[in-house]
């Protein structure tokens, strides 16, 4: 597959003698990218260096963003889904001239970061960093979070948007290679897209044919402009990507009067010019010496000189400073006209941008008498709440994936996302779990607390949505997930449906809390956690079912994690449950109570808090003077071994039969708890519970 | 949406007189739906009803199937995808004579299976029932295990297919709904599919344009045959699915001799003939009275009577029975004269069926030096193994997910499995995950041992495959997934790629074994489990880069879990570790030592395998003499705590850095594991470990 290298000089000149500004700022991006890769001797160069062209029409010609405020409200936004070719987003970055991006750290990638050194310029973009949206790597995110950002962008302009204000103006850029296009979220999303005609989202396709392990057509053979135009999207092509800068600004351009979303499918050739050109090889590693002098040398460059720009290339991607500073001032003069034309939209829309929940959020959840919930399901009451907040904060966008009437997530039928109606904050996601979670990144990381997303399905089904989950909680992205039929309670369904082990995931995720409440009290601790948590995800996972009754659960001590919800003096054993299982623990308790044996009860929501708490507080929860503790649990019990002497949970998936049948089947009825707390006393005869070791019940 | 009942007889009688057997089959088993569902007063009726004609049509005219032999070879295969349609598929075996499919068992679907009560008519499909290939509900999966059934198919036939000889025909017919085709998990198969030119799989889309929640329009407009045909796929349509059964084996027929998968796009009405028909109610719960007495009118029933079939109808379906026998009769006689013509390809023939790992492959195992792999990283050794193995396990089948070169999995490139050779065992999956889990299912499900499938990616993408993986682990079919990069020692690539959590689902899922070996010697152990382990799948999971060296790791002891490799008098600290972290936990013993700490050090290669130990046995490896036990690992270490007195391990997610300072920020080097140990130790002073309870260090 090797090719001989392109003459670059020739390739960029067009036979011409003089370079255009062009060809001069391609040609320079691309040096900056054979210097990162080569004293790096690895990262994914390849692709970077075929996408040269497209960056010089984004970046000097197309977006309109402002290098010297990257947070800048109104900037479209750039998502580089095939985040491996990172280098290529931290080079325009400092070409265009943002602070934070200097020459040292466009080195700094390739340094491997030892004793505490830190950079910007990781393997990967990370949403920490200025001039980058979203974290992007794990293949096919990025697309669904370039979605996200454009339902942002496209609900905020229906809601603010005046004539003659157009002060929401923003477009997303997204950047894919062939891999993204071949997972299913990207799938999803892009069905989505289509569905919903986002208008304001392009998707450039690098379309350079070649993969990891070799050339595309090993793995795909799809029409993949046919795909496109099935789902609704509008389709350009662009014949040389790797030179012809004016082809792909000419498209960019044509694209902002289309009515639908655009693929832009641009052919290239992964490490252009150079002896790996359109192979595999191309994709990982260093470049030949030669290929580099020569391209530097066509550059004007000393072949010798490393992380040189030609200074006319310089100060032709600089000149985006000035332009952008321009391009903010000009939207901040526009802000100004609005406040006084429309001052009751500009309060809001101010309120938007400093993207904290109104106090009457918290004062509505703190007022809320969840007595009057009964002995409705949580996922009932979860509905009721939802509505009471929908209608006062604004902030809220997202739903569900179909099962909107299993989930009970409250939704208007006038305030449903639509073509027709785009100030709707409602998202009919579809059967899409996956591309729900990661578009709902996008949806938050348009702007800090603008947006609240959230997502509804079973939580069995956030296994699909588990890598979106993930990416969420990984870039410290706000979202509240409602997972609903969270155990075996949910019945006739049937192990294909019923979690056991999903709450493992999510207890060991970092920097997201799986709040698990047992009834309506619980659950408006869960919703203010929630809302307050800007920085991080949240699971509220409940029950299909009405609970039994639970005595003494209050929002306060809730938020503590775990808390005593009944107490005697000496107990012989704590009982330790959540959410639909609690109330069977509470019915143990009662029955051995009768039988003498002293009995505690605690209830955990929140094993993810309750590790937040102090070692003082956690001891006076679970005491380490040597009783038994038990957990109860319908999931496999590895999360509570941390805190418990014993667990009493699942080691089998569920069963497909009625909820209550299958807490006796599996002995986590009151009887089964009451068998098995026995089983275990007379096995520890007074020994110290704590010594003996952890047990499975 | 709402419209008033189709008068039923007149739809089913074109308005003639005379029913024909086709329509009087489909009424008949619409009725026996009717009964299902309204017993029930929930399961998904509407789909079923309105699929009807399809039933018949597979069923009765087209399927290549015994019901007096599930388990035939050679059978045609034949997937619910949505699988919450599950009585469809039970009436059909019913009606059809499979003797398990009793109508006692039609009526317990609709049991709440009390008190120990056990049934095959779940809520959704599953496996373990004959006349039921895999199990579905989860949607999109089926169609992923169609791809796989498809490709085991093709890969027996052009294996051992002769001239006149054609002992392999079995083809793949899957039935999905709108939401299948809306989830990552089938796009992605589907793009597959259609590369690979599976012209043995046959689609068939229950068009009925409702969801759960509404009109399919309010969540998808794709154009969905145009997507189908830009993956490859040959699309015909039929206009009225719901009663005309001619036209839908016309299409399946014409099928057979197209050389490309098929997907037939069938234009139903949910619920049709009910007073719900063609709206979103009609998917869920019970239907009218007045309709379902109708129907039963049409066919000639008492519409009081309940699990009635009329004769006629019975006979017809019956039929099938001795149809059946006679195709599986013809098959054995060319199986016998093809064990004469090709003596020694029946051989091979008759052990893929028998479907056991040959002894050979264990005698290979069993004789393999590790000690030559020297410092080889595991997944370095790992593809010298799967080399070895490969090439006398036939049976071995399937690839990675694109990063073969980064996973070092073994592929010949004559043994790729392509149009040109259906012969070759490598599946290039490209960069799809989850079809990649869940296509490995299917090849699992054509026959107990027939294959057993491998795949391949990064630890952290096993989160995009994770509900397919739990799918193989809920079904017990045998697969070996080889996951690499498995912790921030692969570096550069950052916490995107660095899994910390990833370990905890998968060490709680049910009937799936996870294998995390720290060298050579412990990876024979887990290749050697894998393989013999017929009813589950196993993830091996190994490590980048060259761990450092650790003493007396052992093959035979590795298989239980948890071994000891060093061992002092009166210790007062074990230091347990697995994988590539586990050196540095022996580096750190040493250092230990040094100071007068004496260190045990235990290998825990896998804990699910520990944990299915004689507690005696458990006893030896960790203590509960009240001394510490520490627990070293690169990941968040909730599932540690069951053993354990306390952990060191991660509570944020990693960073991009070489892997060797990664150890060090996150203090999991040597010196690091030296500090926490000590402080630890400081704490406890001299008080029992386990009774001061678990400690996150």
């Amino acid at each position: 597959m090797g090719k001989p290298a392109t003459p670059i000089s020739a390739a960029m000149t067009n036979g011409n003698h003089t370079m255009s500004d062009d060809m001069l700022a391609t040609l320079s991006l691309r040096n900056l990218l054979f210097d990162m890769c080569n004293r790096y001797g690895g990262g994914h160069g390849g692709s970077a260096i075929g996408m040269a062209a497209i960056g010089v029409a984004l970046y000097k010609h197309v977006m309109r963003y402002n290098p010297s405020n990257p947070a800048w409200f109104d900037r479209d936004r750039f998502v580089l889904s095939n985040g491996h070719a990172a280098m290529f987003l931290y080079a325009l970055n400092h070409l265009v001239g943002y602070d934070d991006w200097t020459i040292d750290q466009l080195q700094g990638y390739s340094n491997a970061k030892v004793d505490g050194y830190t950079t910007i310029a990781h393997g990967h973009p990370e949403i920490e960093a200025p001039g980058i949206e979203v974290t992007t790597g794990p293949l096919g995110q990025g697309i669904a979070n370039a979605v996200g950002l454009s339902i942002a962008s496209k609900n905020l302009a229906a809601r603010f948007n005046r004539p003659d204000f157009d002060i929401v103006q923003s477009r997303i850029y997204c950047m894919t290679g062939d891999g993204c296009l071949m997972e299913g979220v990207a799938l999803e999303a892009i069905a989505l897209a289509g569905h919903l005609q986002l208008d304001n989202l392009v998707l450039l396709y690098d379309n350079n044919q070649v993969t990891c392990d070799g050339p595309l057509s090993w793995i795909n053979t799809e029409d993949i402009n046919a795909t496109m135009r099935a789902c609704g999207w509008h389709v350009l092509d662009v014949s040389d990507g790797s030179h012809d800068v004016s082809a792909i600004v000419s498209a960019l351009d044509y694209a902002r009067n289309v009515k639908a979303p655009i693929f832009v499918n641009i052919r290239t050739t992964i490490g252009v010019g150079t002896s790996t050109a359109g192979t595999a090889k191309a994709h990982h590693g260093a470049f030949d010496a030669e290929s580099v002098a020569q391209s530097k040398h066509a550059a004007g460059l000393d072949p010798d000189q490393t992380y040189a720009i030609p200074p006319r290339a310089l100060s032709y991607f600089r000149e985006r400073k000035v332009h952008g500073e321009e391009q903010e001032a000009a939207w901040s003069a526009l802000l100004a006209a609005y406040s006084k034309a429309h001052p009751e939209s500009y309060s809001n829309f101010l309120g938007r941008q400093l993207g904290h929940v109104p106090n009457r959020v918290f004062e509505v959840l703190d007022s809320f008498d969840s007595s009057k919930m009964g002995s409705l399901a949580t996922r009932e009451s979860n509905g009721v709440i939802m509505e009471l907040i929908w209608n006062i904060c604004d902030a809220l966008c997202g739903g569900g994936a179909d099962l909107a009437n299993s989930n009970k997530i409250y939704q208007a039928s006038t305030d449903v996302f639509l073509p027709g109606n785009f100030a709707g904050r409602y998202v009919r996601y579809g059967i899409r779990e996956h591309a729900m979670a990661s578009i709902s990144n996008g949806i938050a990381a348009y702007h800090p607390g603008t947006f609240i997303p959230i997502t509804a399905t079973f939580l069995m089904f956030y296994l699909y949505a588990a890598p979106g989950v993930r990416m969420g909680a990984l870039s410290g992205l706000q979202a509240i997930h409602f997972a609903t039929h969270d155990s075996f309670a949910e019945g006739q369904n049937g192990p294909t449906h019923q979690p056991v082990e999903v709450d493992s995931l999510y207890r060991a995720m970092p920097n997201l809390t799986f709040f698990r409440p047992c009834d309506a009290e619980e659950l408006v601790a869960g919703w203010t956690y929630a809302l307050k948590s800007e920085t991080r995800p949240t699971i509220i996972s409940v029950g299909r079912d009405p609970p039994g009754p639970v005595p003494n659960t209050n929002r306060e001590r809730a938020l503590k994690g775990a808390y005593v919800i009944q107490d005697v003096a000496k107990a012989r054993v704590t009982l330790a449950s959540c959410g639909t299982c609690l109330h069977h623990a509470v019915a143990a308790a009662k029955q051995l109570n009768a039988t003498g044996i002293a009995i505690r009860v605690v209830s955990c929501p929140s094993l993810d808090l309750f590790e937040e708490q102090a070692e003082e507080y956690k001891r006076t929860v679970f005491p380490i003077d040597g009783q038994a503790i038990v957990s109860v649990e319908e999931y496999v019990a590895t999360t509570w071994a941390r805190y418990v002497t014993a667990s009493i949970g699942m080691t089998t998936y569920g069963y497909s039969a009625s909820g209550p049948s299958n807490y006796r089947r599996f002995e986590l009825d009151a009887d089964g708890i009451e068998r098995k707390v026995c089983a275990y006393l007379d096995d520890l005869d007074d020994g110290n519970a704590r010594a003996a070791g952890w047990k499975q019940l």
